[in-house]
């Protein structure tokens, strides 16, 4: 269930975008874009796949799109991960 | 930082592999495979990437080789996505 969360989140880039949402808030393509050097098609594409991923998820405003992060799948991914921390000392 | 651990983790394989682990602790690679319909070739190359990735270790008994899971990439990946949960109502 989780392969398409894994692949988005396995991108630096990716990974920054979605720290940059958490910090600012509701964004616009434009917006994010001017926090990197590279060009807003690449940015376009990495929120594509993020979307698709359901980390985040966009807002209609009128003629605009806003991003803003989506936090269900990480809580999603907090719990998966607590089942392995959950009984660490189990084994030993 | 996460990139090698997230593609890890994005492979359904890969996430069952650990699910495995941390049910039945230290493994051969030959006890891991009879786990899968998959050849001990295909397992082979998925621990190897659990293991680039630190996310499982291997443990060296004779001549015999077991792998374990790895809990402090875990424990680090939780961290990180509490940055994002922790202030989440901050928005709002």
């Amino acid at each position: 269930m989780f392969t398409d969360t894994f692949k988005a989140l396995s991108d630096p880039t990716r990974r920054e975008i979605l720290e940059i949402l958490k910090k600012y808030g509701r964004m616009s393509a434009g917006e994010i874009s001017e926090k990197f050097e590279t060009t807003g098609a690449t940015i376009s594409h990495h929120l594509s796949i993020l979307k698709k991923a359901d980390l985040i998820s966009d807002v209609r405003e009128g003629k605009f799109i806003y991003y803003e992060i989506n936090l269900s799948l990480f809580e999603e991914v907090i719990n998966w991960i607590n089942g392995f921390l959950g009984g660490k000392n189990d084994e030993k």
